[in-house]
């Protein structure tokens, strides 16, 4: 049996959860679960159908993109998750999608404003959007060129990756990530779902303002803060 | 057994229709069942997943929010539950979602108007968008203030509770309530939809008049009235 | 065995079609089938949910809308049935729904313009939209009133019963039939999409021109004409 | 047994597709197959419910749109393949549907602008849409000027049919097609995904620019240029 295969299942369980949360279509999304220890990941094969994959088929990758295991090509984006494991220590999933809302934003090259609670209970800033790359970038090594759009966007910002879990990439789509693949996944989910209801808020309302400092605090502090009530642990 | 087995096994059932009709996705919601005669409700537990719910894990509170009875912690939105029900003592049950449509009113700060029969079926005013609280009020005891906003919205806009069984909160999200859970699920689902056709007539009819004052009454009536005619009861 | 008994399974069939086409939320929806030379039709029960809906509770009425055979008390809306069965003898079956976009365009109080081949596939015309009815004819014997206003829109419109088969009645919903109860939720579901069509028409380009009239010909005889292709009879 | 055997399956399966990918109500839409070599394909009879469709109902027909081979009368849009078929040796598959955002494009007249990395994923221009026609055209032979409508316009434009397998007939809808009938499926869906996130996009941000040219290029030739890295082949 693999050593790697804890890891393989949790790359496909998560996978998994794509089209059933109607994430994407055909095959226009990807999740890996990462090892920082052993600085190592699974991801799901390239242009491998969701009711084809199984947990053997999944890809094990180190930080450089360089297959360590399995038969199967990696995701295209690959290289996107290894620089942003490498560089960023404390995540252990990622996922990439095309999905409906949060594409749309990504397209119209705008960042999603806090407009609710709903934001609020996820994180505290508007949801970024890295602006397009250079030419140079895209002519280069394209995916991992990504990930250092999304590194720098961060850090331009100062916004922290442990605080904000996801990402649009301008004319692109969304990455999400988190402390497991799950995590990651959940936050595509809430991704999409903020998406939506962020342009229909701006469709019914214009001038809708952005939410108050203290709403925010209050939200995002009651889920994640040190006194933090919300769930079970 | 326990003496709140029913109250319990309503909850239960309540809240597994928020998943059904499309209300949440993940944990986003909450329904209570109460009993306003012995002074609690039971209600959803903070943060369990929908299908992993059971009778048993209800937690049951009383109006000060109080557990009685139950051993995980009660939905995060619980003492909002408990100053409505302590409040107005004629419901018996109460629903929270953020449900995309009626999220994004409540986020574009706005009422939703009274366009259609659809809504006049239901209630004869426009459904009322309490304002933002006050900085102070989100510091303090943040959810219990909740449940004053409501309160208050309602009082000044002379609304009655019993003729109004749903509100949106300003940033936040809604809160519909009725005689039973199951009445209050059910005007959760009606008040996504008043929602949805509300931004649509807009969307084809910037100008797009209320309805007239006769046919509010006449479809409220029909519905509602001394002599209703709609139903088999 | 009821002598009812075909109409009332025809009845039952085409209501049971509303929730498959998500053309109803709840017991927002109704359908009759009508026997034109009995002088009779069969309806859904009032408030019933369709879940719970049996041949059995049928309701078969007259053209007066006296009830003629179940237990049942008849939907709401059955003298606006009624009335139209009496006045169009070529009507075997009428729906009413109060589907999302259909019944935002009749909120808007618009028409819905013919702006491509799906619509004209079924209809030459807009389709029309009713005003809002005199505050009289509300208060007075309100769904009886509802006929005679579709039947009205129509003679002032010179529209033809047989070939436009469907009308969103302004501020309330719409209403289809057909030579068969099965054929009008057909249309029930047509009017449904090309309302949803129109709005996103609208929304992508708000001068789009209507349906040029050689082809608004072209698509409807292919289908309707004497020398019709389509299909298989 | 057929001849044509392979064929007719090969159309079945692509058709059933359609009602699975919720490109089709009821009937609009159809699927065909073609034998380039024997100069033949399968297509979808006319008006015959996806749920009644069977491999033995498939229709075989020549590249005039004379049926060689099947008891039912074809798709009415068989001459519009046909003309395909016998002008592009290249494609072995067509599809035409009515599908909600393509066609909401089509009658706004409207080209679809290459907005994002999942629209250039598939072809680096924008979704062509040809005029409606002229009214001799569409008082001819229809069917048969739709297809040499699509084929002038691709001349127009200076566009492939190899590189753009897709196009929206003004007024109407939209066709696609491919090296087979399972892949003129595949863009269907594609099309109709790229479609709704594009109008998404104009109303999060009236002025987003098309993609960059540097990243059409990059995101095309990854999955179709010489050195393509997608999928496993």
């Amino acid at each position: 049996m693999s050593s790697y295969q804890d890891l393989k299942e949790q790359a496909y369980l998560a996978n998994m959860q794509l089209p059933k949360l109607n994430l994407v279509l055909f095959t226009f999304g990807n999740v890996s679960a990462a090892d920082q220890q052993r600085g190592v990941f699974a991801i799901k094969p390239s242009g491998v159908p969701y009711e084809e994959l199984s947990v053997e088929k999944m890809v094990v990758v180190d930080f450089d993109g360089i297959t360590v295991e399995g038969d199967l090509r990696p995701s295209s984006d690959t290289k996107t998750h290894a620089v942003l494991y490498k560089n960023w220590p404390e995540i252990g999933g990622i996922v990439h999608t095309h999905s409906t809302y949060a594409t749309a934003w990504a397209q119209a090259q705008r960042a999603i404003p806090i407009f609710g609670t709903t934001h609020a209970d996820h994180l505290t800033a508007d949801i970024p959007c890295a602006p397009p790359m250079e030419d140079e970038m895209i002519k280069g090594d394209y995916e991992y060129q990504t990930g250092f759009q999304i590194i720098n966007h961060f850090k331009n910002l100062g916004l922290n990756q442990r605080e904000v879990e996801m990402i649009l990439v301008g004319n692109h789509a969304p990455f999400t990530w988190g402390k497991t693949a799950e995590k990651a996944v959940y936050n595509s989910a809430v991704l999409e779902a903020v998406a939506q209801m962020a342009l229909l808020t701006e469709q019914i309302n214009p001038a809708a303002p952005r939410l108050q400092a203290s709403l925010i605090e209050k939200h995002y502090q009651r889920k994640h803060g040190a006194g933090a009530y919300y769930g079970q642990s």
